[in-house]
Parts: C-alpha cells; sequence; structure tokens
C-alpha cells in the first residue's frame, strides 16, 4: 500500500511492521478462545479478520466466544453464526441468522446492559478475552489507538486482552482525530468521581493508551459500516412526536423543565430515531444529547440549530446521512464526542446530568412493566442494549411504541408482559400515537387506568377495561386474573391474533 | 417540662417557644394535603402528632397523602390505615392493616425506589410535600435539626415544605449529635460529584438546615421506635450463611475480592440480618456497610471485630440491641454515619463503592428473575425498598430466601415469577438453603441449570427440570411454556399448594 498513508495512519514507525493480512491475524484465534471485537449498533465493527477467522473454521475447529460493544455490522454476526463457531455471543446484536441461532439454542447469549459489560471483565467476574480486534482510524505517534466511528468496550478490551488486533480503516477521515474522549473510569478500591458534568466535558485522551508491545497485528481495510436501515418518520412516529412536545411544552410551562429541556438520550431504531427527528417542530433551543449512538435525527437537530451538542459511543447512520457526515466532518467535530460506553451509559453520568431518555418498549402492560426484547416472552429479538442503564437513571424515563402491531393483530398494550426488562418502578411516560400517559406519582391502579385512558383505542381499549375489571375483584396491589394474564399471548402463539374472535363475533 | 433539658434540647432559644402539644400542631394538617413524616425501617419514626390527626379526622374531614422515608413505626401506619385518612402512602410499609387497605384498593401505595421519592419532589414531579413531620434528638444554636435514628428523606421533606413540625424525642441520647451527615445531593442542572470515597467519608452536615421560621410547632415525646420482629437464625439461614462465606473465600483465593471484601449492603428483615450475623463465621477482616439501614447483626459484626464502618440512613434494632447500642451510643459513635436516604442508596455512591449487596427474594424464577414484592403477583407484601437502588448497581448482587416457605407448599424458585422486581439482567448470585448459583456471565438457558441444579431439591427439582425440558422444545433465548408459566401460582391459588398433587399420586 501508499507508504504516505501508512506513515500518516501509523505514525509510530515501529508499528508499521506489524501491517500483515487478515489471515496472518486470524491465526491469533485459537479454539476456546474468548475473543473482543469492536462494533457498536453497526458502527465501528471490525470487518476483516473476523470474515478470515470464518474461513479458517473450515479447516480447524474453532469455537470462540464473542464479546463486542454492541452490534456489529459488516455481516460479522451473521457469517460467525452461519459458520457455528460462537458458543457464546455478549452483549446485543440485531443480525437474523445470529438470532435465530439464539432461539435455536445453538448461542449462548448474555444479554448485558451495555455499562457492565466492560466492567465485568475489569472486575474479572467473567472469563478474561483473550485476542482483542478493534477497527481504528489511525496510531498515533504515542501509540494511541483512535477508534473510529464508535468506542464500545475498546478501551477495556485493549486494556484487558493479551494481544490486540487493529483494523485499520482508510475509509475513515483522518479528522476523526480529536473527536474521541476516552476516559478510563478507575476502578475499586479506588473509584473516584468521572469529571462529566455537561455532554460536551471532556475527561480522558483522543485515543486508547496501551503498550505497544500488545498490538500483535494490523491489517488495513478501507469498508464503510453498514448503514443503518430506520424507516423515515410516518404518521403514527409524528403522532408520538407531537404528544411528548405538548408534554414537553407543559413541563416547560410549570417551570419543571427550560427549553433546552435536559440532556436527551435516545434508543436506537426506527421509532425513537423518528420521535427525535419529530422534535425538529417543538420549541426548544440548545438541546444537548448523551446516549449510547448518534442517529440520522441527531445530526439533523445538529443541522437546523437545534441541538448545541451530542455526545455518545457510536454514530450510526443511513448511507445518505453517513456521507453526509464523514464527508463533511470537521462541519460536526466541535458538536460531537465519542466516548466508551462504559462512560457513555454510567449510571453516575447518567443521574447527574439527568437526562431525558426515549426508548422503544416492544410492548407494555397495564401497570407500566416493559418488554423490550423478548417476542412471546420468549424469543429474543435484540437485546436490551442500554435502555436499563438509562431507564434506571434517568430525570424523566419515557417509552415510546405505536399502540399496535401487525395490522393491529397484535397489541403492544398488554394485561401482563411475559418478559420484563423494565419495571413499573423505572417508567415514568408512556406514549403512542393515541396518547401520552403520565405515570409519575401513580399506584399501580391508577397507571392502569392512565395507560388504558391514553395509550390504547378500539377494541383493545374494551378488552383491557373489561380485564381489569375483572382483576379488580380479586384485590392487590397490582390485580391481575393470573389464569387470564398471558392469555393475549396465547391467543397469538395459537390463532396468531391478539384479538378476542369469540367475543367479536359474539358483539356482530 | 425540664427547662434545663429544653435548653440542651432547643438551643436556638427562639424556637423554645414553639412548643406545643400534639393536639395544636396537628390542626396544622388540612384536608387534601401532602404530609411528609420521618420514618424509616421503622426507626426514627414519628411517633406523636400522627395520632392527633387521627384523634381530629373524628370530627373534621380529613384524607391526606403521606410520604415517608419508610416504614412508620410506633403504629402510626396501622392507625392512619384504621381511620381511613390516607389516600396515598410512597413508599414503602411493613405494617399489616395498612397492608390490607392497600391491597383492598382503598389506599394508592407508590412503591418507589428509595433513592428516588425525594428526587421526584424536588424535581417537582410530583404533588410538593405540604407539611412535614420530624422527629430530632435536638436542634442546634445555629437551628440545624438533628435526626434520630433515621434520616431518611428529612432533609429534602424540610427543604421542600411549606411548615416543618418537630417531634423532639427525649429518649435518645443527645450524644447523638454528630453520628448523621447531612449531605443535600446538588441538583439539576448544577449538579456535581458526590464526595464520598468510602464508607466513613463526611460529605456534609451534622444536621438538617433550614431556615428557623419554616418551623411551626415543637412537639415533646418520649417513646422509643417500635423494636424490629426479626427471627433469630435458623438451621436454613446459617447453611445460606455457609454457602455465601465459601462463596466469598473463592473470590478471595481467586484474587477478585480481598478478605475485607467490598462494602456490604442488606436488606431489612429476618434472613438478610441472619445471612449477615452468620458472616461473624467467616474469615472476614475490616468489614465495611454501606446500606439503608443498619440492624443487630451490624452491630454484632463491630463488636466482634469484624466491622470497621457501617454508613446508613437507619438503626433498625431489637428491644435488646437498642438498649445496648443506644445506651452506650459513645462506644458506637466512631463507627456509624447515617445520611440521607438519597445518599445511602445513591446510584452514583452506590457504583464507586462497588457494593456487595444481599437482599431477600420472595419467589425467583429458574432464569433470575426476581420477585422482591408481589404475593401471587399481586398482594403488596411490604414494598421494593432499596433493593433496586442497589441492586442495579452492585460490584456483586445477591439474593437469599429459602427454597420453599410454607412447610414446603410454595416453592421460592418457579417456572416465571407473576411480577418481576428485579431482571435477570441485574442478578448475579441466588443462595437457597439448597446451594449457591453463580450466575454471572451465563446465558438465560445456562441460568436455569444452575438455579435447578443448585438451588432447589425434591420434587420441586424434578417439576422444575420437567418445566425446563418442555420449554426448550418450544425453543428461544428465555424458553417458557406460556401456558403453564404461571400455572404453579394457579395451583396455589385454587388449592393451597404449589405441589403437583395429581403427578404425586401416580407417582405413588
Amino acid at each position: 500500500m501508499n507508504t504516505d498513508v501508512l506513515q500518516k495512519r501509523i505514525r509510530l514507525p515501529e508499528l508499521r511492521e506489524k501491517v500483515t493480512s487478515p489471515e496472518a491475524a486470524a491465526e491469533y484465534i485459537k479454539d476456546g478462545m474468548k475473543v473482543g471485537m469492536s462494533g457498536f449498533t453497526l458502527a465501528g465493527s471490525v470487518k476483516s479478520v473476523p470474515h478470515a477467522i470464518v474461513k479458517r473454521a473450515a479447516t480447524h475447529p474453532l469455537k470462540i466466544s464473542v464479546v463486542t460493544g454492541a452490534s456489529l455490522g459488516n455481516d460479522v454476526d451473521s457469517a460467525m453464526a452461519n459458520a457455528g463457531i460462537m458458543s457464546k455471543r455478549a452483549p446485543f446484536q440485531t443480525d437474523r441468522t445470529l438470532r435465530n441461532a439464539i432461539n435455536r439454542g445453538e448461542v449462548m447469549y448474555v444479554d448485558n446492559h451495555l455499562s457492565e459489560t466492560g466492567e465485568q471483565l475489569r472486575k474479572q467476574q467473567v472469563k478474561k478475552v483473550d485476542v482483542a480486534i478493534l477497527e481504528a482510524v489511525s496510531i498515533t505517534e504515542n501509540g494511541e489507538i483512535i477508534p473510529t466511528a464508535s468506542v464500545g468496550n475498546n478501551e477495556i478490551f485493549a486494556e484487558t486482552a493479551d494481544k490486540v488486533i487493529i483494523e485499520l480503516n482508510l475509509s475513515y477521515p483522518l479528522e476523526m482525530e480529536g473527536a474521541h474522549d476516552i476516559y478510563c473510569a478507575t476502578h475499586f478500591p479506588t473509584a473516584v468521581p468521572i469529571n462529566i458534568m455537561k455532554p460536551s466535558d471532556r475527561a480522558g485522551s483522543i485515543g486508547i493508551r496501551i503498550p505497544p508491545e500488545k498490538i500483535a497485528a494490523i491489517v488495513i481495510t478501507d469498508e464503510m459500516d453498514t448503514p443503518s436501515q430506520n424507516l423515515p418518520p410516518d404518521a403514527e412516529t409524528a403522532q408520538i412526536a407531537g404528544h411528548l412536545i405538548e408534554f414537553f411544552k407543559n413541563e416547560i410551562k410549570q417551570g419543571r423543565l427550560t427549553e433546552s429541556l435536559r440532556p436527551l438520550q435516545a434508543g436506537i431504531g426506527t421509532i425513537a430515531n423518528a420521535v427525535m427527528s419529530g422534535l425538529k417542530t417543538g420549541p426548544f433551543k440548545h438541546l444537548t444529547m448523551y446516549s449510547e449512538v448518534m442517529q440520522d435525527s441527531t445530526f439533523e437537530l445538529i443541522d437546523a440549530g437545534m441541538m448545541d451538542f451530542a455526545a455518545a459511543t457510536a454514530i450510526t447512520l443511513s448511507d445518505q446521512k453517513s456521507r453526509e457526515v464523514f464527508g463533511n466532518f470537521a462541519k460536526y467535530k466541535d458538536h460531537i464526542l465519542l466516548r466508551p460506553q462504559r462512560i457513555s451509559n454510567h449510571p453516575e453520568v447518567v443521574q447527574r446530568l439527568g437526562l431525558i431518555t426515549i426508548n422503544t418498549a416492544l410492548e407494555v402492560d397495564i401497570y407500566g412493566h416493559v418488554n423490550s426484547t423478548h417476542v412471546m416472552g420468549t424469543h429474543m429479538m435484540n437485546g436490551i442494549g442500554g435502555s436499563g442503564d438509562f431507564t434506571h437513571n434517568a430525570h424523566t424515563a419515557i417509552f415510546v411504541t405505536k399502540s399496535v402491531a401487525k395490522d393491529g393483530l397484535i397489541s403492544s398494550i398488554v394485561p401482563m408482559v411475559p418478559h420484563v426488562d423494565h419495571t413499573e418502578h423505572d417508567v415514568d411516560i408512556l406514549v403512542t400515537e393515541v396518547g401520552l400517559a403520565d405515570l409519575r406519582g401513580l399506584a399501580p391502579r391508577e397507571r392502569a387506568q392512565a395507560i388504558i385512558n391514553n395509550c390504547v383505542q378500539g377494541e383493545y381499549k374494551t378488552m383491557l377495561q373489561e380485564y381489569v375489571a375483572e382483576a379488580n375483584l380479586r384485590g392487590g396491589q397490582t390485580p391481575h386474573v393470573l389464569e387470564k394474564a398471558l392469555s393475549w399471548h396465547q391467543r397469538l402463539y395459537e390463532t396468531g391474533s391478539m384479538k378476542d374472535e369469540v367475543k367479536l363475533t359474539q358483539v356482530a
């Protein structure tokens, strides 16, 4: 390759000798190892060496445990799942092939809170990482590794692994140097406060510092991240955003918020992204973000002059937005910081900053317990991600969902969720396209009324009212008819619909 | 009363004029008000004015919303519940009469995380407190209010209420001055780190500082707190403690812990107290505690020379231990600090200190989801208390429970808990008298094997193995047979037992 490029991208001369092929790098990965890989919600994912590992597995016995930041892109998760080389995978994924392998019980999937995966490694509470494979923009003259579009757990993998393999990705602009804030939180027993009082505060260095001799191999790549496939905002996400804007306006009026709100966190995916995008129509100024991922909506708000600063651990964009942002990186560099996920999701900082958190629920029950992960209570969709990190510690914890799915065959509001990721203790506000339920300060029986009256409509509203009436006859703080509590899901399992066809027929 | 005592206990002269009768003080409480009352797990509970309020309600229409630290003692909760004067109650209670009123739906009970009740008041997200009624040991020359055996939410009630009524309790030794550390966490948007790096660090003042003119009335009392009724350790709690000691010994051997472990937190009640007491037989030194409540076991460990320091928000003791501790307070004063519950349970400090948390589960499911609160998923027992605050942020989150209840008619390990307070994401270790399941780094299917193999015995073990086998046929990350998932609870509801009598008969 071009020597000039190599000199600019690997500025510590001795490391240039480590440049090698993906196949050669893959030989460091042995059967039974635990491998840490960079990548967070498709961003900054390793792209080359894992495919070489898969190829190698065709001729060598190879089962490995893989730990990442979050979901990998560039077909890495699906290639590894297809090849059957993963015994274990943590945390978060969004890949259909891997998901199916998980749900067949072939891959043991550990669905950590994203702030905790690295921490468990540092506490030595889980098996250590043998080899880390990390994507980088460059390596500085001091040997600092500059991550790409995500930091994730990279600094902890680099710290705790025996060997580090670098995928040096030339497709990222070198101008990304300086866009990261790598603060390694101090650890028991000498932990000290994290020095972040607002999203833009710098606490660490621009790169990951490890002894250069730990770097075993460097592989050159130039593939971009897999773009996000978020659907564009639609009528219902616009309605959800509208309800939220009204809510915020009233909070401002009541003196509980200002026009800059609080630092915002928003979950990954179509709905949360569309809702954030919808905030553009609100009367807000000087917004900030402290989140795990910047999506298209983040840059739309920055471009609209409504958002001053965004800090996260990853930048996950559509193809179009990716070209805009990475093609004009200087324009955004002063408005963003990329941090380790241990810091972007850290309970201490989330509490101190007082975030407004907006996450997507798969389904919610009448008392406000949220299922974020398990279809029918059993089959993994993606994972809890950072939603627990943020929701537990939020100033105001908001969940959004469309009130129905699959053309109305599924109600997102159910009597009892068959899997709980967020308890009623942590859920402040629920918004559907129907309306908004403000659950703050309410007891469960009051929460049920607020949710059913504000967030549900049509036959499901009637069905839930009937359920509550029957449950109340049995009494309790959180009334239920146990033998009917999961009947909606059973009906869905048996008939493909939560609708009570018998009752509908009787009515008709 | 004795003028000399009054001068020692109310050292700001102008406040002595505020001394009045409970009946006169009760007149400040009007229909529809929200009243903040001191009291946390029976400790430092208001004792006099609430009974005068109840008396007054016989002749005046009176419905109030009551917010506390946690459970009140001295029959206050039962008297108010019996009189039907509470429209709403938050957070935590342990009173049978109140519990029944809650479960009949007569009292709207808001079961907050204990770190959040006061925070919601400060954020103005819930109705403000009109009048605070706070127990005190004394009021200093500077007008600082010195709390008694608990701090709870007192500093926030005092700060946010329009008026404050003091119950000056002469039964507490004046030597308690200096045993409190009243740090009022700074608030959005100017929050700064909490300056606590170890349990003994002082961050605040010895008393609560409010403008003296806010104090509307002072009532003199001399009744002690209701003693705790913890049962003594038994064979099963000793076995649980034994399993934990073995676990800790191995953690020390593996280099993950030292002989001082990490600061300990333990939940209120018989089992957690007995388990803590059982740690006396372990090879530990220089233990510390950072918890919400000091129980008999705390002082046993201090007396045994094994615990150097304990910080909490309340001291809740048996009658005997209470006489020992408050009768010899000087002996313990340098070993303890009482803090606001916002600080004792604060996510930031809990994370930084890296606590080992030990809380009691009502029941646990095979995947490690914990129900701490709801009998049969519907009827409130006590409340979540601080178990969420601590478990979310622990270094190692441990839950303890006996494997069966009611002479074996109820299994504490079930296929699916009908109410979730703590999710599998947050539960590291489960211990019953049968054994210990180390769930760290395990996927749900692995968790089920660890729990069933280590924590269950007899027919329930067989029944759970059969359930898992059937569930696995349906697949999923967290396999379940939805129509049978809550069948154990339904059987209990219908027959008074979780045992599968049909199957047992067949076997016999």
